[in-house]
């Protein structure tokens, strides 16, 4: 049990974080912060924390633990307060792993061993303290790609915490979780946003949006999600995300001259790869234990 | 009422056609027929269809009006079969017009006046006739895309078809339609049949599949259709499709090179614009009468 724990920011991820810890008694007290009033006040108001803290350096000082729950551009200078601080230990929640271990090193220093980078993989289009829910981790995974500084003990710790909101705690490096959701995650998002933009940009956009149907719905669907965060996310992973977006194109353009040039086998055959992956992964042939 | 309708190819739409037309009595009996025999006693033992006809050419002679709900590359050796037959009139369901109708007048000559283009929105990655629902089109728009020889009260008797199984009508031009359905149906149906076929090519697909979301999930959904059915689509409406797939590869390399380049801005913007025609979207705003 955590008597004390912190968290900063307070949209879907961090209310979640919040709510959960208090209903599944992970946390005696919950501490948040959101730098903006209204969404601190709304966290309040809904019994997601039990208390708010003035600032971030005030939060620090009262608790045991803290999450960072705000978007990957914000790490460095919220570290940077942190570091001050020599009781609580920290965990972020962000969506790139290999440039929040930068940032924290940097702001850090030898601080760093108290840092233990996470990515609880849950979310949705829906943002604010609002859309926060108790059960949000369940069932999920919580990535950890610990840090050579980091104690054995406080491992453990991180992993009892995700554990007990629900999740299955898998590990592995920064470099591999980086490469993985820059292609289950970032190049969809971007492919998604980049399609409906278009669209929105188009002359005859309205008439498009008119006549679409739930195809769209769903390849849409993603591009509802916060544009601060995945601006974020996609200069983040930069590394990782630049290739996969151009082994996608890449992938298209292949697409592209089948059609120009007749080639309905080319078509085929890779409607079928992708329908049959699909359906594998579907029927749960992946699942495999954490590897 | 229709005394007799035929449907030919008995998957999710013809299915839902024969069944709807029944359930809603819209025909008094309903004969199928679908190249795969299997199927054909499938859609008769689930009571889809009142009969199963040997052939196309026996359907023909027995029913007043045919639905074609066959892939789109099927249309002309059919429509050559029911040139034949002088009494019923044909609509088809396929997702692409100009290729279907300059089929339909290479085979039927001056019986294409018994030709109605039609394209009801509705269908599901489920397919066969096991996914038929006779509420399939309630709800949904069924698209025609008249011709100039079909005389005003076959336009009538197709327009009554059509919202009797629960659809609204609306009427556009078949190069409108082409134009419209490429952006909004066949381009992102590529563009999920390419990056799951693309994941499922790499040696870490396994291991990217299994860390998938529902992010993912939403924008795989369209890459489990039917391989065939949208081979025959890309194919047919390539005149469309085709620029409508360059100008997305250019608004995808416009956000690599804006990745590359750090440029936060123009990420920010791109999906603020997107997020926030999507939301326009599901308030309603472009559901406007038809035009």
């Amino acid at each position: 049990l955590i008597a004390r724990l912190g968290v900063v920011g307070l949209g879907l991820l961090g209310g979640s974080v919040a709510k959960a810890a208090l209903v599944r008694g992970v946390a005696q007290e919950v501490v948040g912060f959101d730098v903006n009033p209204t969404t601190a006040a709304t966290a309040k108001a809904l019994a997601i924390v039990s208390r708010v803290a003035d600032s971030v350096d005030s939060l620090a000082a009262q608790v045991d633990v803290v999450i960072l729950a705000t978007p990957v551009g914000t790490m460095r200078s919220l570290l940077t307060i942190l570091a001050a601080h020599e009781r609580p230990w920290f965990m972020d929640v962000g969506s790139t792993k290999q440039s929040v271990i930068s940032e924290a090193t940097a702001a850090l220093g030898k601080g760093i061993e108290r840092f233990i980078p996470a990515h609880p993989i849950a979310g949705g289009e829906r943002s604010g303290p609002e859309a926060a829910r108790d059960d949000l981790f369940v069932g999920r995974h919580a990535i950890l790609t610990p840090l050579p500084a980091n104690a054995p003990e406080l491992l453990v710790s991180a992993r009892t915490f995700w554990t007990q909101l629900g999740a299955s705690v898998i590990e592995m490096s920064a470099a591999q979780h980086d490469a993985i959701f820059s292609a289950v995650s970032h190049v969809p998002h971007l492919a998604s946003f980049a399609l409906v933009a278009h669209y929105a940009d188009r002359s005859d956009g309205p008439l498009l949006f008119k006549h679409a149907g739930g195809g769209f719905r769903d390849f849409a669907r993603i591009s509802g999600s916060s544009p601060v965060m995945w601006r974020d996310i996609a200069l983040a992973n930069k590394a990782a995300v630049l290739p996969d977006l151009d082994r996608y194109i890449d992938a298209l353009q292949a697409m592209r001259h089948a059609i120009a040039d007749g080639d309905g086998p080319y078509l085929t055959d890779t409607m079928t790869r992708a329908r049959s992956m699909r359906a594998r992964w579907l029927a749960g042939e992946f699942d495999t234990p954490a590897d």
